[in-house]
Order: C-alpha cells, then sequence, then structure tokens
C-alpha cells in the first residue's frame, strides 16, 4: 500500500535535492555558515510592519483578506509600475504579474512552455531554484558556457544556432551563485542573439536593488522587452517569507502565465500583496533600502578583503557589486566537497560549487561564499579557517 | 514573434474558464448575484488583524517575515493538530502540510500524481477548482455518479473495478457545487471500496467547519487514514485572500508534495502563516467561527424558504445543512444556460449547472445557487425573480 505506483513518471525527476542534505549540518551550534542564501533578518523592517499593517486594514479592509485577481492585488500593481521603472522596465500595472515568489514565476513558465525532451538554454552554473522548478517538466538542459563576466555571447549564439531551445534563462544582475554582473556590451550581445534566433528570453532578477557599489546597468529586458520575461522580487527588499514576485511577460507569455496560476494557487496572498503595495507606495521602501545596503555592503568588503588577505594562491573569486554571494575557484584538483566537510568539522560551512550545474562533473573545485548572513568579523574569522583548510587539503593533494 | 510555438502541449488543457467568461457580467452594478463562489466580506476578523499582527510580529518577530520549511511554518502546523482533530482528523505536527490554498494542494497533487492520460474518478458534478488545477497534467477523467445524497458507491466500485485509477476527488461535505453531504453509510461503503481496490482517495473539506444545523459526521479520513489525502482551508473560517490550505497525507505522498512543492513556491508565506497559527492557538478562531455560522445560517434558510415559495414545479433542490451553496434542476429540456442570461436582464445571476461536470453534454437543467454574498432580503427577491424568469421560460418551452 505504498502508493509508489500511484506517481507520475515526472516524479523521478524531483529527487531530494543533494544540496538540502548537505547543509543539514550547517544549522548546528557554533557553524559559522557563508552556506546560506537567504536575507539576513536585520534587513527586514520588522519595525514598521504593525504600521503597515494598520495602514493596509485603513485603507483596503476587508479587500485585504478576500479571494482577488490571479494577475495580482491591483495596488500592487499599480505600485510595481514605477518601482519596475527604477529598475530600468517600463510597463503599465497591466503588464505585471504578481506571482508566490520569483519561484512561483519559474515554475508556472515551465508550466507553460516545458514539454518533456524540450530544451533549455542556462548558465553554468545557474540558478539551482530555477532547476528544482524546472526539472518536473522534465526539461533537457543546454548549458551556456561563462567566463569571469557572466554569460558567454559567442556560446549562447553557437546553441541557439543549433537547438530549438523553448526560452532561455539567465540572472543578469549579481548572480546566484557567482555573484557575476553581465557587463552593457555583452547584454547588447545577447540582446541581439535573442532576437536573431526569435528566442525567448526569461530574464531573473531578484538582487538588482541590492547594489553597492558602481553604476546601474539596464536590463536585458529593456532591450529587448517583446522577448523577454523579466522577473524580480520583494524578496530582497522587503521580506522573503511574503512569497511576493513581479513578472513582466510578452502579452502572449503573460496570459498563459495568468491561465496557468489559475490552477495552481488561484492568486498570490491578498494581505501581503497589500503589505507590499503600501511598503512601496507609502514611500517605506525609499527609507528601508539604503538600510538594508549599509547592512551588506560592509559584509562583502570584509569578506573580499579576508579573501585578499587569507586565501591560497591559485584560487581565485568574483568581486561582485551588490547581491549576497560571491564565488571561489580553485585550481584544477580541488575538490571542494571534500573541503566542505573538512571545513564543518571547523565549524565553518559554504556551498560546494559542483551543486550549481545542471549537468554533473562541472565545478568541482567552485564554491558559493555568502556575505548576508554574518557580520564583518565573523565573516573575516570563517574565510582566515577556511583558507587554512584549504591550505591544508591542497598540501595533500 | 508571437511565442505559439514555444508552448508546451499541455496549455491546450488550460483553455480561458467559460465560467469566468460568462460570469463577467454578474460583476455590473445593481446585480444580485447568486452565483459567487466566494465567502462573504463580513465573515471576516476584520477587527482583530491588528491585534493579530502585534502579537505575532511579538512572538515570531523577524522569522515570520523570513524564508520557512516547504512543510510549513511549525507553529502553524502545531496549532493545526487540535483544530484537525476537531474536524475528525487525527494526526502530529509532521503530518500537516500546509499549502497555497487548497488550490495549492491540488496543483501539487496533480503534479505528483497525473501524467498524460492517466485516469482520475471524480464526482458528477464536482468542484471546479480541482478540474483547473488537475486540467496542466492531462488527465482522463471518470464520473462518478451522484443523486440526492452524492456519490453512488455502487458507480465508484464500477469504475474502480474496471480501471486503473490513479486517484478519486470528491468532496465530503456541503460539496461544490451541490451542497450535499455525504451520509455516513455512504463514506463507510466509500471507505471500503477504496480499501478493496487499493486506491488513493483525495478528499477535499473545504467547508465542514460551516455547519448551521444537523450533526457532524467523520471525514472518510477518519476510516481509512492510509488511503485519504484529506485537504481542509483557512479559506472559509479565516479568509481567503491569505491563501492557506492544509493537507493531511500517507507518508509517501507528503514526501512527494513537500518535494514538489520545494519547485512550485519553496513554502507558503511565513507571515500569513504566523497570523493563522495566533489565529487558532490564541483562540480567536472559537470567538469568529460562531460569529460566521450566525451570519450563514439565516442566509441559507432564506434562500431555501424563497424556493419552497418561488420556485416553479418541477424543479428539485439540495437541501444543505452548512457551506455555500444549494443545487437547484429542473425537469428535462431545461436549459439553464439559456435562462442565466435571461435571469441577467433581470440583473439575477447564478452558475449554470454544466459548467461543473468534466464532460460536456451533462447538467444543462441543473443550477448553483450561493447564498453567503447577500444578505436575507436579497436572497428573497433575486429568488423570487429567477423564480418568474424560470416560469416565463418554462412556458416558451
Amino acid at each position: 500500500m505504498g502508493f509508489e505506483n500511484k506517481l507520475a513518471g515526472r516524479t523521478s525527476n524531483m529527487a531530494a535535492s543533494v544540496i538540502r542534505e548537505t547543509l543539514k549540518v550547517v544549522a548546528q551550534p557554533g557553524m559559522i555558515s557563508l552556506a546560506g542564501g537567504i536575507p539576513s533578518p536585520d534587513s527586514f523592517p520588522v519595525d514598521i510592519m504593525e504600521e503597515l499593517t494598520i495602514a493596509v486594514l485603513h485603507k483596503y479592509k476587508s479587500s485585504a483578506l478576500q479571494y482577488g485577481p490571479t494577475e495580482g492585488f491591483p495596488p500592487l500593481r499599480e505600485a510595481m509600475v514605477p518601482y519596475l521603472k527604477g529598475l530600468g522596465v517600463e510597463t503599465d500595472s497591466g503588464g505585471v504579474v504578481v506571482t508566490s515568489g520569483s519561484q512561483g514565476a519559474l515554475d508556472i513558465l515551465g508550466k507553460i512552455l516545458i514539454g518533456p525532451g524540450d530544451k533549455i538554454a542556462l548558465e553554468a552554473p545557474t540558478y539551482l531554484g530555477a532547476l528544482t522548478a524546472f526539472n518536473p517538466y522534465e526539461p533537457h538542459y543546454l548549458c551556456i558556457e561563462t567566463d569571469r563576466e557572466g554569460i558567454i555571447p559567442e556560446s549562447l549564439e553557437e546553441i541557439l544556432s543549433q537547438n530549438e531551445v523553448k526560452f532561455v534563462y539567465l540572472v543578469s544582475n549579481f548572480q546566484n551563485p557567482t555573484g557575476k554582473t553581465i557587463p552593457l556590451s555583452r547584454r547588447q550581445q545577447v540582446a541581439k542573439i535573442i532576437e536573431k534566433y526569435n528566442a525567448l528570453l526569461v530574464e531573473d532578477d531578484p538582487y538588482r536593488a541590492l547594489r553597492y557599489r558602481g553604476e546601474d546597468i539596464p536590463p536585458i529586458k529593456s532591450l529587448i522587452p517583446d522577448h523577454t520575461v523579466y522577473l524580480t522580487t520583494m524578496s530582497k527588499v522587503l521580506a522573503p517569507g511574503l512569497r511576493l514576485g513581479v513578472t513582466v511577460a510578452p502579452e502572449l507569455i503573460q496570459k498563459w502565465m495568468v491561465l496557468a496560476k489559475q490552477g495552481v494557487d488561484l492568486h498570490t496572498s491578498s494581505f501581503d500583496q497589500a503589505l507590499a503595495s503600501e511598503y512601496i507606495s507609502g514611500g517605506y521602501i525609499k527609507k528601508q533600502l539604503p538600510k538594508i545596503i549599509a547592512l551588506y555592503r560592509p559584509r562583502m568588503d570584509a569578506m573580499l578583503g579576508a579573501l585578499d588577505e587569507y586565501f591560497p594562491e591559485g584560487f581565485t573569486w568574483s568581486r561582485p557589486e551588490g547581491g549576497m554571494f560571491l564565488w571561489a575557484e580553485g585550481p584544477d584538483g580541488v575538490d571542494t566537497e571534500k573541503i566542505y566537510w573538512e571545513a564543518i568539522k571547523e565549524n565553518v560551512a559554504f556551498v560546494p560549487g559542483k551543486y550549481f550545474y545542471a549537468k554533473k562533473g562541472m565545478g568541482n573545485a567552485t564554491m558559493r561564499l555568502n556575505f548576508t548572513m554574518c557580520d564583518e568579523q565573523t565573516i573575516e574569522r570563517g574565510i582566515r579557517i577556511l583558507a587554512e583548510v584549504l591550505k591544508k587539503s591542497m598540501i595533500t593533494v
């Protein structure tokens, strides 16, 4: 009576995440975790949530608690227009779809676009949550090569010229896992290639507002709006627990996303959407964002400083200007999964980079380091200890 | 550049709901709508939301805003244990999975269980939201016959004896659309049949707490817990806008639901879950539920009274003891879709019953009538006008 025989074929593609299993030990007390992929709770506007709730109940009353349109709570769709404009995305409120986190958008895109065996092109390495969303729809992944500046346009063109690809997925700013930001010239090349092959781009942009230095770069969406499904989220600028994602898509894609979303969850929480709408239109976000940046910038700097000071020769790492992560790569022969277990013994955790590749056998010498969850001193100590573990292991090699 | 060529095959199963198109006119001012499928905003505890928020922020602080476990916010899983016990479902907190509305559970069940062409058995008529959730996974529906008391056990047995069925879906209490409740003797028969064929039952129970008279009947889940995925929701006892569903499933099904949910939305809103947890464990629900019942009971009675008084001969209707709907059926030859458009001219709306059948050509003489959205006087007037329209149309026939 196990019901294994009742499972759909696609479930075999939903195997328990190895990364989740591996990272279970991270929760041990005393662990310095550079492994997390989550914002610091100190970045949440806990102190204003009460005020926000009162404002929302006063303004929207029972409609903040009622069923609402699948596309999104109308005041939030309105409030997103100037916010998105600030990110470089032009739309009216009718072009905004609110989803249950960006994850909700990725799932729905998978649902409406991916049939078994369909080809999807994505960066190697790429965002793990996208793979988790797409896997159940049984895609075949094509990996776009990357270098220091992220996606290599020539590799994208090679893939699109030789394959029928359902869509191209990439994270343009402060990518998870690498922290890399695609420079403007490459964005222009990518846009041209996408247009040339009449391809569909899914540009995932969760970290854009978290820029700690340097200049904003326009999203690819702004270069080829009719070819791009643009995703962003309130998870890094308000709170991830509210599960609010925002999509601006070409008309046909939007239409099918909304139809699919009716079946998935009817709509995203009206109450959370009302809170977000007040957070933006009430001007709270303008006060909170500088606080978030002031919290994270010194942490990023502390990590970069500690890497410069302690990390062994042969290692290179990205130098992000924002976001939550950076990416380190060791010389050939380094096995960061082995190092992970050694580091755990010294109470330091990170994520072995190989988990972020859609295909096995890649990224064995890489690691993702998160700098949002620990304070500067802890980051410095964590990197110092990790560097020692690396040095020891490299002698053994 | 329409991207039609990028769509997955399954999207053809997600066609825009006819019912939605038909019901668009219902929003016209002056319309008496007996068409809605939603709770009255007067049933929401708007007045305590502020207090609830303050309690939640005090108790859970930033964890109410942070990413949380896919299975659910731990205090809500705890709080659901005694609540579910009150509904007749025995579980511990580890057996509770929180989804983004019951819709979220239906989608995930479809995802892990339904492959293209797989057979699903469900009542005729059935809950439309279930069809919307299952359709994208391309099932083949087998319709279980129903009568005055709901599902006919012999029809279920005939289906299970002749087909490999992935699962049986039914709504046991105050069914949407019919308002019918399956009597205990039939539940026992259904349980035996499910067990005999080692089938999997999905028992959807959103309205159970809305009983206005009569005695509670134990859920089928309590008879065959190992064969039943039990679903309920906070939508009718707190607020639907929070999108909170609750599932208690056999172990293997729970495991796959959680894996699938990681890809769908990571988890349901922590903040909304924290609110619901405080709503239950803080005792608010015990005060609110009698208010909801006191609001709806006279409305149901008003509708039943008006039907007795005004509806033409040849019509029969269900006499629910709770929930939100009742179901009327005219004699052969009555076409309630035609009557719908006549009634709209007189500013009264309902839902033609044929929309609630998985197969076309059934239920042409039926209609669903909602009694939660209008007050008693309006319901009485609506039924009177509708009865006049029916009488006129029956003369024409």
